[in-house]
């Protein structure tokens, strides 16, 4: 199941993507499926079945959109965290200049930096060097606390794309990396939540970012330092995860800050991240 | 006004501290004053009087509680975020063997790290390295959007007490000091907020931490490096403030890192946080 937030007007919607149309759940029974996906998650994994099976029977052809007619919004408009690896791809680390970590490096956003899917990405007016990154984020379905490694792909819902925008020099002028990480808009992410049994592994999909039509990275999730059932059961040791939490788990080498000349965002550019199995994530930046 | 969120029997509430008492806004009035400090701050300074009309007028004696009687929770349960100021006191910095910055350093804590007065803080399974460090927090009024110094303090809606508890070896392993900061229970706060115009000079308080009885933090936030409204302004140029979001200035010299030896937190500790003008903030330590 590919699961999208989205309004009609003025009304908020969650639905279900299939090719170029999108099913209402909320349209279809408001009460089983408030317009809210962190609900959904809450509630587990016998609501997903339900969904599957009130939309094969198909109860109401008003609840059908086209996908091009709807807005999308961030699937999760206010996770409890926002979580983020950093330096988790070994040529990532090296255009960084850093050692690849031992363990996982962990950084926050907070929720005024969420984005959708098509929103504006804003350059702060403090910063001038403002980067883009390529992740595959995942979607907590279930409380989690120490949890090991073999268990932790039960903990997962589903996978998503962030694009980890994030401002170099507020980053590095700090040495914290919160700040330059979590501007508003900096945390763009969707346009679908995918289902876990939907993506299957993981740590084999293709995964990309192109900057006004040019591919800027190109890589795959094959290619991840600390894999995402080792992050779960990481985390989980002193923190306990919630249902909707949002992990993202890191860029692969590409980034602007890594070329020479470097890249730096401005008024007008245009990224679309790909994942494999997930879709493309396409923002626009202004200043 | 002193405002507490606080538990009799199952119903939470709301309510004022006066000398040993407490009087419930909830059972006053539960339409206008639900029982959550954030959505009494998002109705802003003209809710405030009317709560002040409403206890002089005492129209209801079952809603005055003794303050022995009642089970003190955290005053806002999910802020939608916990901003922390690192290395805001000169000689902090010189203990923690840090120069001191020329801008604010700011990290993160997540809500699962919410604590209240009189709750238990927890020794995560994989650190052995708990430290305490006593703290001025904030907490904010209005939405806030690249706010200059000179405004900052509309911007402000009270001052609480935090502890910002610390595992020194997750902190230092990753370098970004995240993790070590946001276990479970790591960012007990209370036990009341109390509103900016009852606190007057927030940079003028006399802030201590008392370990098992003996004084461990003995200073004033007169000697606050970054004052509260140049981290207000400071933050807001690239992240946009919300009404509830709880902001910890950092902490005076003293802390268990510091010392020769080194002091960690172990089970049966009792540490007492006192600010002047706000009270005292006492948690104990289980592992």
């Amino acid at each position: 199941m590919k699961i999208a937030t989205f309004s009609v007007q003025t009304e908020q919607h969650i639905g279900l993507v299939k090719d170029d149309q999108i099913i209402s759940l909320t349209a279809l029974c408001p009460e089983e499926f408030p317009a809210c996906i962190k609900k959904f998650i809450e509630r587990g994994s016998e609501l997903r079945s339900r969904a599957e099976q009130i939309i094969e029977q198909r109860v109401n052809d008003d609840a059908i959109f086209k996908l091009s007619e709807v807005n999308i919004l961030p699937p999760i408009a206010k996770p409890d965290k926002i979580i983020c690896v950093g330096l988790n791809y070994f040529d990532h680390c090296k255009e960084s200049g850093m050692e690849p970590p031992e363990s996982p490096v962990i950084f926050s956003k907070y929720a005024n930096a969420i984005a959708g899917h098509n929103d504006a990405i804003e350059i702060p007016i403090n910063s001038t060097e403002v980067d883009f990154e390529a992740e595959l984020a995942f979607v907590i379905g279930r409380e989690a606390k120490r949890v090991s490694e073999e268990e932790a792909d039960d903990y997962v819902f589903g996978y998503t794309i962030m694009n980890d925008i994030s401002a170099r020099d507020l980053q590095f002028q700090d040495g914290q990396w919160s700040r330059g990480k979590t501007a508003d808009t900096f945390a763009p992410f969707g346009p679908v939540i995918v289902t876990k049994d939907e993506v299957g592994d993981p740590h084999n999909l293709a995964i990309s970012l192109e900057l006004n039509g040019e591919i800027m990275q190109d890589s795959n999730t094959s290619n991840l330092i600390f894999t995402v059932p080792k992050i779960i059961s990481f985390l989980s040791q002193s923190m306990t995860l919630m249902p909707g939490d949002l992990i993202a788990t890191g860029t692969p080498p590409g980034v602007g800050m890594g070329r020479n000349p470097k890249i730096w965002l401005k008024n007008g550019d245009r990224m679309n991240v790909s994942i494999e199995k997930i879709g493309t994530l396409s923002n626009h930046v202004i200043a």
